[in-house]
Parts: structure tokens; C-alpha cells; sequence
């Protein structure tokens, strides 16, 4: 979280999800402090979301790693509840579409090994097991999680 | 971005997924000073994340609503984003199962309309058309976006 829990670096790798690679285009795009800008593209260049690619003797271009590439359903899940929840019924805002289709994308959701759409109380945490003499573990290799969701079914 | 583009505040409401619901569980969990968590579930509180729910002389709970609900996919693409990049190969962690198999969720993909899995360079984002005279849309109400993510295929 470090890599990525502020609101200018979650903006930044959108950005570059999209084609943006220069200080100048984030700049332009965010709106934001060049000294901002550049301490959120140290920290995240740190973090190995960026490298900085240099071709001859042009600046640099912030180009995402594969961690950084990875961001992408964060990045789609933040927009979609953006989507849900910061517009008015019918009122018009950007749209993250597919481009061979030009079809808005599905909306991301959670799903089993089998298939199944998961809500948050279909999940759970699971820790790994401690060694520990005698105990013997549910499903393998994880214990079961100390908490329970939302209802208290242990009982059952 | 102005209610969670913080760390403490995605790891509360992490942990309000998992089912916490009190001050004091979130405190123990996050080990978080006092007024740093306060300030930060007013804030979530004052964007609509949670609201407080009070049952007769209890302190109060602070509930999930729809919309911190429908941050389960963001919260389950970060910690799938950490999964990936956070530890060694073979390394233990806690792992989201589905707790009707028991096994560990499926990876959140990104799905077009008819169902193929879409890299960051699959997806362009498109804008709201500003009424001109005379201007086409390409796909109905929305046109074309400004900028082409990775490859220079406006010429295709």
C-alpha cells in the first residue's frame, strides 16, 4: 500500500493505462504540482510499478513493469464504482469500452473456481497454519479465519 | 477518490468486509493511533461508505452501505495485486476463499460484452460527445477518446 495508497498514484497509473508515459502528459492531464508529480513518480518508480525508459537523448518515459500493468483491475474496479455511485441516473461520464467491440466492458466481479458471482459474505480470509503439535487443519493447508462474516454461523 | 485514496481508509474498510464493525476491532486489527482511525471513519461515514447503526445503549457500528459494498471488488483486486507481487514464490499468506468449496476465488478479470478477457491495451476510454452540428459519433452517443493507449493504431 505504500506503493499505491494515495489518491495522485492511483491517478498517475490510470493515466498510464491509457498511453500516458511523460511528465509533461500527467502533468497536463492531473493538473497537479510539477514537485507532487515527481515525488509520487520517485515513489512508485521505487516500487517497481514504473521503470523510466530513456531513448537516446529524449527525456525519460514512465513506462508501467508488469507489477505496475497489474494495476489494471484496481484501476477498472475504482472507475466502476465511480460509475456506481458519483452520477446521477442518465447522466453522461466517460466510459472504459472494449475496442473491437465498442462495447462498455462488464462490469468485474468475483466469481468461485466453479463460477459462481461471490458477494463479500460468500468469501473469507483464510491464514496459514501454524505448526503446531496435534492441530490438524480443515482444508489443507490453511485454517480457518478467526473471523466471521457478517453472521455468526460458526454454529453451524 | 477523496473518500478512500488513503491507505488507512482501505484497510478499514478491508476489514469491515471481513465483518468488523466496531472502533475498538478496527483499532486491534490495524493497530491505527485513535485519532487517525476516528477521523478516518468520519470521513467514511461523511461519503457514504458507512453509516453508524445504533442498538440501545451500545456504542455504535459502523455498517457497510450499498456503496462501501460495492468496494469489494477494489478491495479483492488489491489484495490479488499484492498476492502477486508482495511475496516469494512459495511463501505463505492469507489467501480469499470461497466458503462453500473452500477454495481460493478466482483472479478478477476484466471481460468484454462477450466475454473475452481484455489487457489495458484492449480497452480505450471514451468521453461524453459534446453536441456540435454536424458531428457524427462513431458509436452512438460516445465518441472516440483523445488519446490511444500503447500502440499508435489510429492509421488500422
Amino acid at each position: 500500500l505504500d506503493a499505491i495508497g494515495d489518491s495522485w498514484s492511483l491517478l498517475i497509473v490510470r493515466d498510464a493505462l491509457e498511453g500516458l508515459t511523460r511528465f509533461s502528459q500527467f502533468q497536463n492531464s492531473l493538473g497537479v504540482a510539477k514537485n507532487i508529480l515527481s515525488s509520487r513518480l520517485k515513489n512508485l518508480v521505487k516500487h517497481g510499478v514504473f521503470e523510466i525508459v530513456r531513448n537516446g537523448s529524449k527525456r525519460g518515459e514512465y513506462v508501467l513493469t508488469e507489477k505496475g500493468r497489474a494495476l489494471f483491475p484496481l484501476i477498472v474496479a475504482l472507475r466502476q464504482w465511480g460509475e456506481g455511485f458519483f452520477f446521477a441516473p442518465g447522466e453522461q461520464h466517460v466510459s472504459l469500452v472494449d475496442r473491437q467491440l465498442r462495447l462498455p466492458v462488464r462490469k468485474l466481479s468475483l466469481r468461485s473456481e466453479d463460477g459462481r458471482e461471490l458477494r463479500p459474505e460468500d468469501t473469507e480470509i483464510v491464514r496459514p497454519e501454524r505448526k503446531v503439535v496435534g492441530s490438524k487443519s480443515e482444508i489443507g493447508s490453511l485454517s480457518r479465519s478467526r473471523r466471521r462474516p457478517y453472521t455468526s454461523s460458526r454454529t453451524a
